[in-house]
């Protein structure tokens, strides 16, 4: 039963099962107590420490431990922001940031902050030269993640964390997705990590802020980890965390030659099996391991559900498989087609068995989909054949753009179709099609109800 | 070589390590996830919060995991406050409570607010009435902890809930200490406690917000544990944590008759075997397993080091064990005697043998100790007999009281020692000191150096 979702959580290392076995027999008790055991614990916390900020390249006593990544990025960007409150309270971050780090930036804003997004390309990059125009003289922070967790994109941040030098602005970088790849490089200032993401247990974090960053932890003080996270340390899975960490390194150059082959053959073939396929993602400069593409006339959610009872566990940016019924905001940002988005992110020893067989099921899958799909009651159809207006109100992803589809071939060159939709992703999804169809995208106006996004034939 | 400081953390339970087991292969996923690992971390948590609601006595809907006691409590004070907003900005604590309500309470004053420290008697406990006088039209919040992390006594909820409940102020309770041997009893609307007090791992606390109990959580927006608790749920902890929660009840009543023995033979026996000693809480309401006593003329630190030399592990609230050098807060509320500070809190099984060897090495180590700190250079006595006036300057605890007792006898009845000091343990151990002898303690005043503590010998 193959797993192909490690962005969201890799299984435990065993070297991270036999280090939490023994640091529950050594590193239960309070690492601030002077007894036999508060010292146990006091010397397997430093160790870790030291493990981790090696991985990490810093010292020792720049990096602390905090319960998950979302938190080591909420405190460390509240931290940031309160050092330099002199400054000024601007915020840059890029428009695909992970949630974390854009609900940071958010609550920012609702406090009276202000916030730039920098845009990205469609691959998902952002431009450095970009990144450094949207830096102020009220600059206070910098974010920037070291690769996508979406779309599998690497970042310039030793390009951007040497603008923000220059700036004299710090770069927090969130490497939640790259850490068991290989070290963070560039002088960034801090950093967020999360250990589930490397084969560590759920529940630790790190935050590390380099010497010399203005820091000041926002929250009740608390004198746990140099006071930057609260609560009391979770002693085993840290250990756990940090000898994953160093497990997994040393295999991750071999391991991300074998992944990326692997990654490689389903960017090539994916494609060339399944009609209608954009795979999504900077082709080169891009994590090892994962891979995203998205199906035109398919429903996300059932995809899931087909490739979840075929065996394999993927997950996906697409409107329906979130709770608010909008597209992944990373997918928007980049402009790509989201109906039908699968991202496949291969674990350490992924099989390549696996990977083909994943690669004979999706096929019929998505056609089986396409055909369930491609037959719902049309909607009123109005206009003249050189100005046709579908009505697909009230219907969601993928129906939109199938309706569009299917009237299309009625529609002489130089003619036009215009949709009513009130699905949130066919604001993506209609522009995503014409692009893939080499047809022209008119734009998008207010209707009566919902909006009216218009096509032009142009072949 | 017996551990006596569950308060601190308890040794993971045997059921709960055989539930991590069992959750770190079918819970490791991320519980939001559809697919199958997915949707088996969910079952898992779903499970695990049941438990634990029904050892707390609440709706499983009302109750989320954190990743510990402390951010339980600093994110129930914050977001009870914040949801009360209208109400008013002033909260109301015991003076007694852990350092993670005083520290949400110090970060609400800095922020604007306004606090009350509820006074404690000589045993540990508020009163009622008192509390319930604290209460104004514009108390947000309330917190009460359910018993003392330091000395054990119980405090009165439910009659403080209810005066809560009267004034339309919701209670928010500290059951840390208390929650393995029972629900908290009354009205209060929100709980806060941590796993590893009750042999469940380190990294997971729970808070519980009744229904109709307005909050707001604050913070960055996150979807986890209903917006309460942001980051990556540690499924495979939590559900050992609310296995062992169910596993320490179940044997929680014989447990706590057996240890209130073994408890009750150490404050019968320490004042009977070891001179000038002080058992400190109330007598009759506390907890089971948790003892505390303090030893005129003695070293915490020194104390403590030689009883971890002997194989015993023990915290102490005195000032020369903290790393501000001041007493416990608690003991400077209750104004008992901070030197020489023991608190013995027995685990679960704790074996009466072990409880006993304690009893023969503790005078031995005491007595040893007196001997050493018994004679130190004595500093300058000026002033005639009447008037005494000895410069303990520079000295810290326990010295100043030392000193003290040695020139004592050398005071003809109604003449009076002065003791200059600049230790803080002095204004808490001085007053102790005439308490224990039955002398008088005339107060004190700033000196050219430090404080000048008087007393008057009455007898």
């Amino acid at each position: 039963m193959p797993y192909f979702d490690s962005a969201s959580a890799a299984p435990l290392h065993p070297v991270a099962r036999q280090a939490l076995q023994a640091a529950l027999d050594e590193g239960w008790a309070d690492p601030a107590r002077l007894y036999r055991e508060g010292r146990r614990a006091r010397l397997l916390l430093d160790a870790a420490r030291e493990a981790a900020a090696e991985a990490v390249g810093c010292r020792p006593d720049e990096l602390v431990f905090t319960p998950s990544g979302t938190r080591a990025v909420h405190s460390g960007v509240a931290g940031a922001l309160a050092g330099r409150r002199r400054a000024g309270r601007h915020l840059v971050v890029s428009a695909v940031e992970h949630s974390s780090v854009l609900h940071s930036a958010a609550a920012h804003e609702a406090a009276g902050g202000t916030v730039t997004e920098v845009a990205v390309d469609r691959g998902g990059r952002v431009a450095p030269d970009g990144y450094a125009a949207a830096l102020r003289d009220d600059t206070a922070l910098a974010c920037l993640q070291s690769a996508n967790h979406e779309v599998g994109t690497e970042q310039p941040v030793a390009e951007v964390a040497e603008a923000c030098r220059e700036a004299g602005v710090p770069l927090l970088v969130d490497a939640a997705q790259s850490l068991a790849w290989g070290p963070v490089e560039g002088a960034w200032s801090l950093l967020a990590a999360s250990a589930h993401k490397w084969g560590g247990p759920p529940g630790v974090g790190l935050l590390v802020v380099r010497k010399g960053t203005r820091f000041a932890p926002q929250g009740p003080a608390d004198e746990r980890e140099s006071g930057r996270s609260a609560g009391f340390e979770n002693v085993p899975g840290i250990v756990a965390a940090a000898a994953s960490l160093r497990a997994v390194r040393a295999e991750a150059a071999a391991e991300a030659a074998r992944l990326r082959g692997l990654v490689e053959r389903i960017r090539t073939r994916v494609p060339e099996l399944v009609p209608d396929v954009e795979v999504a993602g900077d082709p080169v400069r891009r994590l090892p391991h994962l891979v995203t593409f998205s199906c035109l006339y398919v429903d996300g959610e059932a995809l899931l559900t087909e490739l979840d009872r075929a065996g394999f566990s993927v997950s996906s940016g697409s409107s329906c498989t979130s709770s608010t019924l909008t597209p992944s905001h990373v997918l928007r940002a980049m402009g790509v087609l989201s109906e039908g988005n699968v991202r496949v992110s291969l674990p350490f020893g992924a099989a390549e068995a696996d990977v083909e067989r994943f690669l004979e099921v999706l096929p019929g899958t998505v056609a089986g989909i396409r055909e369930r799909f491609g037959a719902p009651g049309t909607g009123p159809v109005t206009g003249d054949a050189g100005a046709l207006v579908v009505d697909a109100l009230g219907r969601r992803c993928p129906i939109p753009v199938i309706e569009l589809a299917k009237v299309f071939g009625d529609v002489p060159v130089g003619g036009t179709v215009t949709v009513l939709s009130d699905d949130e992703a066919a604001r993506l999804d209609i522009p995503a099609w014409c692009g893939m169809r080499g047809q022209e995208y008119v734009g998008e106006r207010p209707a009566e109800r919902g909006t009216a996004y218009t096509v032009r034939r142009t072949s």
